[in-house]
């Protein structure tokens, strides 16, 4: 059965999303790095090992990224899409690691109405992402724009 | 001559820092939610014409990652490195388009020494990304972790 598509009356306070799994290797930690983020401890083993971070560490954009790939993948599709609008909080309480199996799980945390949008609203959700010992590796708190049913 | 390493005791609030220019192709829209944010209005020109964004967008986590790169190319060098602990806020007032030109201001909001982690600091920062036409696309208060100078 497809995936039903989630509208703004659909979503409600205290609602759960999990997401699949991905797991990140090295060479992709040290991909992303290189074009976005081209630090020695995104880069490089032996100078990653010396730093603050003790061993190689994703950025935290590209934990960010990961984060919106495992939403996307997610049985969680409002109208339109996910339409991130502004976050209120992002946090990384532990970097992510070669070879660290992610994934994500959003709680919806508000629903109302958009006064300057008609027909839409805007939904807030904190999405954890966790590695496989259950450590959060990022927290967010993000609002998503969502298309209210039509009437 | 090179760019000098900044300890916490160099930052101070109402600096500015500002990055050099980069600019964004529409393959490279593509490529990035292709990758992570795999979604109708960024990947596909069609598509992306009948949605919200009326046109290819590419997705915020795009935008913050090349702020990002902004930022780690700049003059802006903390002793450690750019290690961004958490954000108080992350919004994309603006979708980023095919074609523009990006570039970064960062801003000195607050300067406070650790009271778990001697010898360490925070940095709190605004940083504004903007397109060609001066139009802000993403605004983000980032706190850094950020090296006092050995004593």
């Amino acid at each position: 059965m497809p995936t039903p598509t989630l509208y703004l009356e659909d979503f409600a306070v205290g609602q759960r999303y999990r997401s699949g799994r991905l797991r990140v290797e090295a060479a992709a930690i040290k991909e992303f790095a290189a074009a976005f983020d081209p630090q020695p401890f995104h880069l490089d083993d032996a100078a990653a090992a010396a730093s603050f971070f003790h061993g190689l560490a994703a950025s935290g954009w590209h934990t960010a990224s990961l984060t919106m790939r495992l939403l996307v993948d997610s049985e969680m599709r409002p109208a339109g899409g996910i339409i991130g609008g502004w976050a209120d909080e992002l946090k990384w309480p532990r970097a992510v690691r070669p070879g660290d199996e992610l994934e994500a799980e959003a709680e919806v945390l508000a629903v109302r109405a958009s006064e300057s949008r008609p027909g839409h609203g805007f939904v807030k959700f904190r999405v954890t992402t966790q590695n496989q010992r259950g450590e959060p590796v990022q927290i967010v708190v993000m609002n998503l724009l969502v298309a209210a049913r039509p009437t």
